[in-house]
This record gives structure tokens, C-alpha cells and sequence, in this order.
């Protein structure tokens, strides 16, 4: 024993070194850390909103290797400050209407804290039982207060989980859908499965149908139009249906969106559902966007029919929580039975997961639904305004009428039309807000996006961020 | 205007009530959940390591619906003391020693703050150069701290990126592959691809598979044997692909693991690579548990042969940081053209992804490269000590030999058969195994866990709990 005496003083050296989990040091950096980040909250309205930093810029001041010796957490701080954020898009300021805002909110952080600080590994019920319980419960009251029918709940047979993002969400259920047709059908026919979109769903189907080995040109993109609303078409679902069914195609999966990412659509939830029963297509509603407004009963008209399709996902309360860390998603009938203990590994593709349902369930407790329904509220009134300021300024026209907290804008062709010529063609028209937009984005005061629908550039301004007042949209 | 101004006023009495991220709300909430996280830590002894909570403990505990109104924070964390520690298995305990340790560090919790503090959306350049730029630059770090060869680094056309999981991991290199495979023989072979992993394999690489599309039937198992230490045997995967070849099959992918999850075998690397090449199969390195020891040269002996792989995946260091959430894969010569930027959305499964590279660098900063080093040898150490310990007690049997932090052993058949003449029968010496871990665990005293290897039950000691000192390892 004499040896191993030894490589225990060598041990205790080394642990007194670096001292991984002290409970006082862990206290002393905590608090440090609190205050930086609330110091950064404090100043962020003096950052561009948008990075201006050059492709490359931070290689010039990192070192191209990690230290041999420990730095300081000041010192690392210190380069935070002057080296990272810099090279930040500031998705917290309060004039960032970029995308879809992703807010932050001081719950939803103290949530993700407690989540990291147990950093259990939740892959099945005994590995952390409170995780894999609190995430079916929380889960059921988020799927009440969206009113949800029944049969999404656990309590009726079907329930929620909570996917680190949509394409997640959504890869989950294509190869559900998949599995289950490929009992139904023999493997030969993989390559023969359809996928269904609309022009305007998003990106990750693609993606995700692709992960899941569906053939690239069994994608079939349905073409919307401006007087629909850009929102798909059941007619057209149902001939590129037939079409498939006479080419020996086997249709197997739709998305329908609700709240499209360019322009908030809706895609006609009840018609598509029926036409997609007649065929035995897997219906998935991706509601990333709007489905968390869905809390508010005035919202909840826009998911009618939801009671027909198969699954469900949707973004936390996007207001509150950020939207990266908690994606619902909802199945109805799961297929396998429900022991009497959930192995949430089966739901999801990684085998580990974190605690999260710990931060949502902090979230709807130190908010309650009431508030997150106003707060929601708040910043549908604020575009109110906003689509209000624009709508009496002759130079611009709203493109697409605005549904929740969106709205899509243009300078108007008519206007453009009389200053040049040239202003007949799209492209020009295109090419000028393109410009806008870029020179709004440069001044780095706010930052907004863009989107392409049916050939138009259009301006998107959304309102999302925990920290935007009515000052902030006056301004922009 | 009238109108919108009253809106103004309701929305400020709205923001008045619920202040989702004022700055010195921030503070006071930061700093209390700091408090509480490090007196947990404090006091985490005092718990059962596992949880001792029935199925459903807590569907009685909580309500079955979410509040209307507003719960104070306090009284939030009375009920996470009361209602969720004691649901929760306790990975950092320093008694923990099943599964692979996941031990947290106060620097790595500072990260996770820090990262979810900006609560950046990084899926493309511009929404946080910083983000994208830091990631590519640490994983150079680590790839050097590795020795990997230059072609799995940026600086020589390779590269790294940080998955949310190991599963993410190998799934995006079974779809790279596999798309590979198919730009070269026709999609309709798809059903023919085959999958070669041994019987040691983790898991995740089934799954993957079985998302990616490949055939369950093409998914190949290798039996490994003990006399070998359960390694992938290079004569039989060569015998299992000349099969599939006959068959008229085409093969794929071939999982090479280092450090296998029940007895930390190490695959014979370089034999398997040149097999690999011979047939033109994907290569990938599972070194999820060993990798980060690879950080010690001499360690890095077990990745003889890794410049003939294709990709390469590991958990970062896993004594220092929450193994969840940062997992290391390169890629060697990524087949698209690099460009100037990098949108790590198209490295990965989910268009959205976290500052994840924020909480490595910081790490790498506050310890420096010697002391993770000596921090894996202590780990390392500690289980040499358990092992001896092991060894001079008769009664037990080492299974296999120890090459890392983990040390398998059983009660010796040889022991019990002298016991009674029933213990000649192997299964009565796994179900005498099983009730003595069973009654390890139910003392709640420390969690151990176990494997079954070649139809034996062995108990798995591993250490990494960042509390973890010889106190611990000598009175279990």
C-alpha cells in the first residue's frame, strides 16, 4: 500500500490545483458570472445589433493553441468583452427583429442553470426519475393550455416531448412515419415514399426527409400564390396525390405549417387533414412559430383540425424562454404501448438528453399562464402598431396581411414606378429594397431580415425580444 | 394615434408586472440559483447517489395543470429541494461510479452561462461570426492536444465541429457516407448498403443506422470473444464483407470503437483501416469515452492508425466538463469546398445550434493542457488503487484487464463454486452478481452499474465524478 499512499499526495496536489467543483469556488465564479451577464443586459442597446466584424477576424487574435498554464477568469472575461463580443449578433437587444426573435428571459436562464448545475443524464427513468416525470407533466399542461384535443395528451394515450430543435422534431417523425409504412409495405419500396411540402414550409422537412434516406426527387414542393396567402393549396395537394399514386409512388408524409417562416401562413389545417386520411399520409403540424401564441384562446382558432394529424411540434412560449433549448413535440396514438415508466431516449435521436423539462416548468410557474398570454399579446400590439405606422406611409406597401407579431413590407412598386422607368421590372423593384435593407442593416442601430416569396423580395420586421417597448419600434 | 397610445400604456403595465429580462432582476434571481447550486454541491453526500422514488412519484406531488398566476422563486426552489433532489440520481456525486462519470466544473458551468446568457442562434456566420469562428479555432486547439494528424485539422482541410450528442455525430457521418455511396452506384441499391460495428458496438451506431435508413437486416454484428478482449476481430470483418460482396451487397460503413461502453476495449485501429480501404468503407472512430484521455501522450498509442479514418468522434474531457453538451467530431478532407465562411447548420442534424464552443475555449483557458492532463491521470489512478484493492481480495475476479478509468469485475465463479455445486451453472454466477450490485445500489451509499459481456453479468467501476478522491474510491 505503500506505493499507492504516495499517488494519493500526488492526487490531493493536483486536485488542490485545479479544484474542479469546489462548492466555494463554484460559489465565488457564479456570482461573477451573474454580474457580467447582467452588466451586458444592462449596456446592450450600445452594441450594433448585427455583428460588423470581417470574415476571419477573431483567428488574427486567438492564440493557435490552448494554453499549457490556467488563465485567470478575469482575464478570459476581459476577452470576452473585447474580443467575442464584438463578433456577436445581439439576439437579445431590443431592436433586433431579425428572423424569429429567440428571448431570453431571466426564468428561463435561472432554469437552464439548475438544469446544467445537477447535469444529470437523463437517457432513461432511473437514470434521473424527476426528469423523465416532470418532462411528461409539464408537457400535458402545455399541451392544455393550447387546448389541445386530448388525444396528444399522456394522460389520453398520446404525449409530449421536449426536442432539442424542430429538425429534430421533425426527423423524429418522418422515420416514424416511414417505419410504420414500411411494415405496411415491403422494403423494396423505400425508394417510392413522397414527401409533401408547400413552397413556403421550412427548410428542415428537407432536411430531415433527406437525413431519414427519402429519395430527393420524391420531395414534391407544392407551388402557393399570393391570393392564397402563400399557404398550400388542398386542390394541388391532391393532384401531385394522384399523380404519385398513377406514377407507383407511395405517399407517405405532409407538413402542414402553421405560421410560415417568410410570411406567418397558414396552411388550411382541417381541408389538408381529410385529403391526407383519405390516403393514409402522415400528417405533421409544424407550428415552430406560431404555436406558442397558440396559449392565448384567440390564437387557437388557427389550429382547428389539429385533432385529425399525427403529430404536433412547436417552440416554447418564444417570448420567454430561449427557443433553442425547447422544442414541444406532440404524437398522438403513439404506436408502441406506454409502460408504466417512459425511456425518453425512444422518442428522441440522441440516446442522452439534458433535464429540460426543468427550465419550461420554471418558466410557466414564476410567469403563469395569464401573464405569458399578455406578454404574447404585447408583442402582437406592438406590430398592430408597427404594421400601423407603415400602412400610413404611402411609400410602402404590407405585402401580406399581417396575422401575429410579423410584418412583411416593401417599398411599393407604384411609388417606384413613378420615380424611374426602370421600376416597372420586378428584378429592379427586388434590387431597391435589397438595398433598403442593407443600408437599414449597416447602420447597425437595428436589424432586420429578409425573406423570397413567389419571386418578391420582401422585408420581414418580427417582434419577439424580451427586452423590445414600444420606443424601440417607434424608433425603427 | 389615440388609440395606440392607450395600447402603449397597457403593454408597459404588462411589461411592469412580468420584466422578462431586467438586468437587476437578473442579478438578485442569478445570484440566489448560484447560492443554491453550490450549497447543493455542499450537501450532495448527504443523498442517495440513485434515486430511490417509485414510478409516478411525482404525478402526485405536482398539480395537473400550470398556475394562472405568478410563483415566487423561493418558492419554486423549496419545491425543487423537496419535490425534484430527490427524483434526481445524483451524477456529480463523488459516490457516483456507474454508467461513464458526466462530472461537471465550475468552469464549465461558467460556459454554459456565459453561452446561454447571449443565447446566440448560430446556424449561419453572420447570426454570430464569434460563435462559428471560435468553434472552428478550439477545435484545432483540441485536434493538437489530440496529435491528430494534420488532415483531420481546418488548418489542412479538415476540421471539427461540436455535436450536441455522440449520435448526432455518427448519424451525420452515416448520411455522409452513405450519400457518397449513392453519387457512385444508383439509389436504387440503397437497400443493399451494409453497416459493420462489433458486438462491443455502442448502441447509438444501431440507431443511427436504423434513422439514416439502412436496412436492419444489412446492420452487421461481429462477435468478439474474450481471448481477444472483445476487440473487432479484422479476419472476421473481412470474412463478413467477402460474404456481403457474394451476396451482392455494398458496404458502407464500418464503426471502429476506442474504448468499447462495457469493458473500455480498444479496436485494433490500423488492421481494420487498411481492410476498410481495401473495400472502399467509411471508416468512423467512436471514441466517445477514451478520446479525451488521448489528451495524455501516453494515451495517444491507442489511436495508432487514426489518419487512415474518415471521421473521428469523442466527449470532451470528461472529468471537467458536462458531457452532454460538447462533443467533438473531425472530419478528415471534407468532400465540399471550404469556403470563407463555415455554416456549421450544414455540419449538423438542426439548423439552429448554441455558442457550444464558448464553454470548451473557457475550459481550455482556466485549466490549461497540464493540469486536464494530470486530472485523467488522477481519474486513472484512482482506478489503478481500485484495482489493486480488487485484486487482493480473492473472492472477486477482474474480467478483463484495466486500460482506463473503469475496472470490470465479478464475484469469482471459481470462489462460489466451492460454495455450492450450483454455481458451476454460469447463469447462477450472473444472478449471485446481479443481487450483489442490486444490494451495492439499494444501499444508496454509492451507484455502480453493470454489462453483460459474451453472456457474462460483470459489475463496471468507473471513475470521473469531478469530487471524486481516494476517500470515496477506498471506502467502496
Amino acid at each position: 500500500m505503500g506505493t499507492l499512499n504516495i499517488n494519493h499526495e500526488l492526487d490531493d496536489q493536483i486536485f488542490n490545483t485545479i479544484n474542479p467543483l469546489d462548492p466555494e469556488e463554484f460559489r465565488r465564479q457564479g456570482h461573477k458570472i451573474v454580474n457580467f451577464l447582467a452588466d451586458y443586459y444592462q449596456n446592450i442597446e450600445q452594441y450594433p445589433v448585427c455583428s460588423q466584424v470581417n470574415p476571419g477576424y477573431l483567428q488574427n487574435i486567438v492564440p493557435n493553441s490552448a494554453p499549457n498554464n490556467p488563465e485567470s477568469l478575469d482575464k478570459i472575461l476581459k476577452d470576452v468583452q473585447n474580443d467575442i463580443i464584438p463578433g456577436l449578433t445581439h439576439w437579445q437587444s431590443p431592436n433586433f427583429f431579425a428572423y424569429f426573435p429567440s428571448s431570453g428571459s431571466t426564468v428561463g436562464f435561472v432554469g437552464e442553470m439548475l438544469s446544467v448545475g445537477f447535469n444529470v443524464v437523463g437517457f432513461n427513468w432511473i437514470s434521473s426519475p424527476a426528469a423523465t416525470e416532470l418532462e411528461s407533466i409539464v408537457m400535458d399542461w402545455f399541451g392544455k393550455m393550447l387546448n389541445l384535443p386530448n388525444c396528444f395528451l399522456f394522460a389520453s394515450g398520446g404525449g409530449g416531448v421536449l426536442q432539442g430543435t424542430t429538425c429534430e422534431a421533425i426527423l423524429c417523425t418522418i422515420v416514424a412515419a416511414r417505419d410504420q409504412m414500411l411494415r405496411k409495405i415491403s422494403r423494396e419500396n423505400f425508394g417510392k415514399l413522397v414527401v409533401y411540402a408547400s413552397g413556403q414550409t421550412h427548410f428542415s422537412l428537407k432536411k430531415s426527409a433527406h437525413i431519414a434516406g427519402i429519395d430527393p426527387g420524391n420531395f414534391r414542393v407544392i407551388p402557393t400564390i399570393k391570393a392564397k396567402e402563400y399557404t398550400l393549396c388542398p386542390k394541388s395537394l391532391r393532384l401531385a396525390i394522384l399523380n404519385d399514386l398513377k406514377e407507383g409512388n407511395v405517399p407517405l408524409f405532409l407538413c402542414a405549417t402553421i405560421g410560415t417562416t417568410s410570411t406567418t401562413s397558414v396552411d388550411p389545417l382541417r381541408l389538408l387533414c381529410d385529403i391526407s386520411k383519405e390516403f393514409g399520409i402522415w400528417v405533421h403540424v409544424d407550428a415552430a412559430y406560431v404555436g406558442s401564441a397558440c396559449i392565448c384562446p384567440e390564437f387557437q382558432v388557427f389550429l382547428d383540425g389539429v385533432e385529425n394529424a399525427n403529430s404536433f411540434s412547436l417552440n416554447d412560449p418564444s417570448a420567454l424562454t430561449n427557443a433553442l433549448s425547447t422544442n414541444l413535440e406532440f404524437l398522438r396514438n403513439k404506436a408502441t404501448e406506454l409502460n408504466q415508466v417512459i425511456d425518453y431516449k425512444d422518442w428522441q435521436i440522441a440516446l442522452s438528453r439534458r433535464f429540460r423539462a426543468l427550465k419550461l416548468w420554471l418558466v410557466l410557474r414564476s410567469y403563469g399562464v395569464t401573464n405569458l398570454r399578455n406578454l404574447i399579446r404585447s408583442h402582437v400590439n406592438m406590430t398592430k402598431h408597427f404594421e400601423g405606422l407603415i400602412a400610413m406611409d404611402k411609400r410602402f406597401e404590407i405585402f401580406v396581411p399581417r396575422k401575429f407579431a410579423m410584418v412583411c413590407f416593401r417599398i411599393s412598386p407604384l411609388v417606384l414606378s413613378q420615380v424611374s422607368i426602370k421600376f416597372d421590372d420586378e428584378k429592379e423593384v427586388n434590387m431597391f429594397n435589397t438595398k433598403l435593407l442593407e443600408s437599414i442593416n449597416s447602420c447597425s442601430k437595428l436589424y432586420l431580415t429578409h425573406g423570397i416569396v413567389g419571386g418578391t423580395y420582401i422585408i420581414r420586421f418580427a417582434i419577439g425580444a424580451s427586452l423590445t417597448h414600444y420606443r424601440h419600434v417607434d424608433i425603427a
